[in-house]
């Protein structure tokens, strides 16, 4: 049995606009990914997050991205990787360095949107967060799966500890990556959700698309509880978690 | 007899745009103000900055503004007290958070433009600054003159060292601030600004502009490099300390 | 009897993030103040906007701002008087340019938050926005109230038609001001708010905060509806402006 | 004989940065390129851009880019198409809308940068450039050369007229694709500059980099005065061009 913490993005507002509802979604999790201005979350918001996972006693994790505010860091750009190494590490500094004067720390790093699936497919750009990483002393999160071992690779050469994570909501090919959003039943319903979770802590395995499981090493599960219903889900997920281990 | 440093805003470069001569100017100073991207610099120029400043072994200054990159952080903006100490906290982890990757450390802040301004005039904008200075454990860089008293009581209440700051090429009034830009006389030819240099460090005063001496005690000169002939200037002026230490 | 039109700001969204209930207000009101891009509405959010508001008949306006999106335009920023004229004309032609490939049109501007306060005591700011008005052949919204004489003095000067209009929920003052919002009363009831309305078009007057009626002549009414009880007294309005003119 | 027109990248400064040496440039060229705000120029940039392209009888084209100022428009970037068009239409009108204001008129458009690039090999790119210049009644700057037929086929069929130019400093292949910067001889210099546009205009033709003539149909002629060398050069060209026709 294999407790699962629950990770989630957060702060992800810009001034007067806000997205999601961090209030009640911080109290159910155990990492929030926070915004560090590039694709959300100015520095206000920034601090009010900050604040809220440290009142929770929620992990944090730097939530760096494309400079792409207006695309809200989704599309990807072809940025050199010295200069992305310096988008990511300007985004981490600024919120650990602002996590310090609440005396609290990021533990972690998680790349946003097109960042964390470049990652995936580009060497230079995974390189570029492991160096970040190494540099500032945190952990990377990544995605359990097909890339698993590359990256486990990768890191280990530079020094760095990742953090798996699985997908709650989202249904897995054999192929150990994610059935693609366009694809039918690629979201998982609430119920289907739940039992994923359960057998991810219970047998570390996940029901494929083709109906076979397969096996997912994951020590977080990705969550969203930007709706009613999806705060819902995520708190009966975090019942579960929670009878998990006792 | 004082020794004077001599500081300079630096980095204000922001992508492909460059401005001034950045090169030249950093071995002949002492302390150089860094912008951290919210008037100028964005990583990859603050980065570069940081690594200048590391090789001639330059203190290091946190340069936050308020965000206007547009206007170069020149024009004075109605921000809440709040926001503005999350603005400048912001720019300033940023900025310390990537030295300490590269092994060195800012010691202190410098406002920026209309920023530096309004400190002088509204108690709670000088407040946000102390404050930052305070919660990073930095120094803040100020005026001196006018304002020396007062700065000097409130940085005393809330725990932070000042740094004063005298103008090399300005002239002063006799009430210790600087004559207007727009008064006759108001910048100083590169002879009387040597003069005016080496009056501060051997007694302490400037002539005003009405011909008395003033006393005005600083730690530093603010120095400009941005033209062939700043940069001439400032060559002379770091020979005039090192001379005057000797 | 006036026929009062309605106005409201809208499309002040920014990319990923939304605000307000654009889709509900369209139809409720005459004229939509459109953001351009400095305060919020990126190219996609103003080109829907431009859409939703040929569908519904609704006039046009450009609604430009400081460049300030981050504080949503609502700060004050000392913007030199030609900067401020290229500014206000940057964001009124793109928007504008659109509505024509639309086969529509903006007719009049109506400036943004702080950009509209300010214009209300910097006769630079009044006059770089007639004058864009001007260039533009538009027309430019003022509130109806204690600046109403010198404005029109000022229009006529330039030559540019005014439109004013008035504020359906908030209270005036005797002086033909808006009463501080710090105020109790300041913001009305929803039958006040209509009991306000229906006073304007039958008597051009309303109750002012100290009980004695004051003549206010506007042509159009500024509304809101960003929430559920606003749009709820947002369809009374309509009703009532519907009903005056039958 | 054909005359050929020189057209350049202008106004691509940022606030207080400047680019280029404009003032000197403007009065030896043809079609002046002008940045919309997105990769450079801001407000006041552009309107003293199309003042000093008026003053000089310059033809101006929209010279609109990717939303990545920070990088100056050279990386590439996923958007999706509606909101790349959405993005280009507001840079165009922007920039057509200021000049009217002058009494003056956009005519024609040239992408910027990656968005150049991207055109190239990405149809959909392609596709929303032609339907703003479509929109817009403008016409569309794109490369003489492999691309030609095809880029010509798509323009017919959505009714915009082309106008090719060709790259005054840069060696061709024998593909008609330009040779890659990283290869030795890829860029010309002066006197080989001057030989390419000369047989352009006499023959329609250049020399390729294996040494063989190979025909290319241009209107205008990309050219940077970007330093003295370049300055240099350019006038030059403009005596030669203005010779061939007499």
């Amino acid at each position: 049995m294999t407790r699962l913490k629950l990770n989630c993005d957060l702060g992800e507002g810009y001034g007067a606009w806000h997205l999601g509802d961090d209030e009640h979604i911080m109290p159910l999790i155990d990492q929030a990914n926070i915004a560090c201005g590039f694709h959300a979350g100015d520095p206000s918001t920034m601090l009010s997050s900050l604040m809220l996972a440290k009142k929770h006693q929620v992990e944090i994790g730097a939530h760096p991205s494309y400079p792409d505010r207006v695309g809200f860091g989704r599309r990807s750009m072809r940025i050199a990787p010295q200069d992305l190494y310096n988008d990511i590490l300007y985004q981490t500094a600024a919120l650990a360095g602002m996590a310090t004067t609440l005396q609290t720390q990021v533990t972690y790093i998680k790349p946003h949107g097109a960042l964390y699936h470049d990652m995936l497919s580009q060497l230079e750009t995974f390189k570029a967060l492991l160096q970040v990483a190494k540099d500032c002393a945190l952990k990377l999160m990544v995605p359990a799966g097909a890339t698993t071992d590359p990256m486990r690779e990768q890191a280990a050469h530079v020094g760095v500890d990742l953090l798996f994570e699985a997908f709650a909501d989202r249904r897995y090919t054999r192929h150990k990556t994610l059935l693609a959003r366009s694809q039918p039943g690629a979201v998982l319903s609430q119920s289907e959700m739940l039992n994923q979770a359960r057998r991810l802590m219970t047998e570390g395995r996940v029901i494929s698309d083709c109906g076979a499981a397969i096996n997912l090493r994951a020590e977080t599960l990705c969550v969203h509880g930007d709706s009613p219903s999806a705060l819902a889900a995520l708190t009966e997920l975090r019942d579960l978690v929670d009878h998990c281990v006792n």
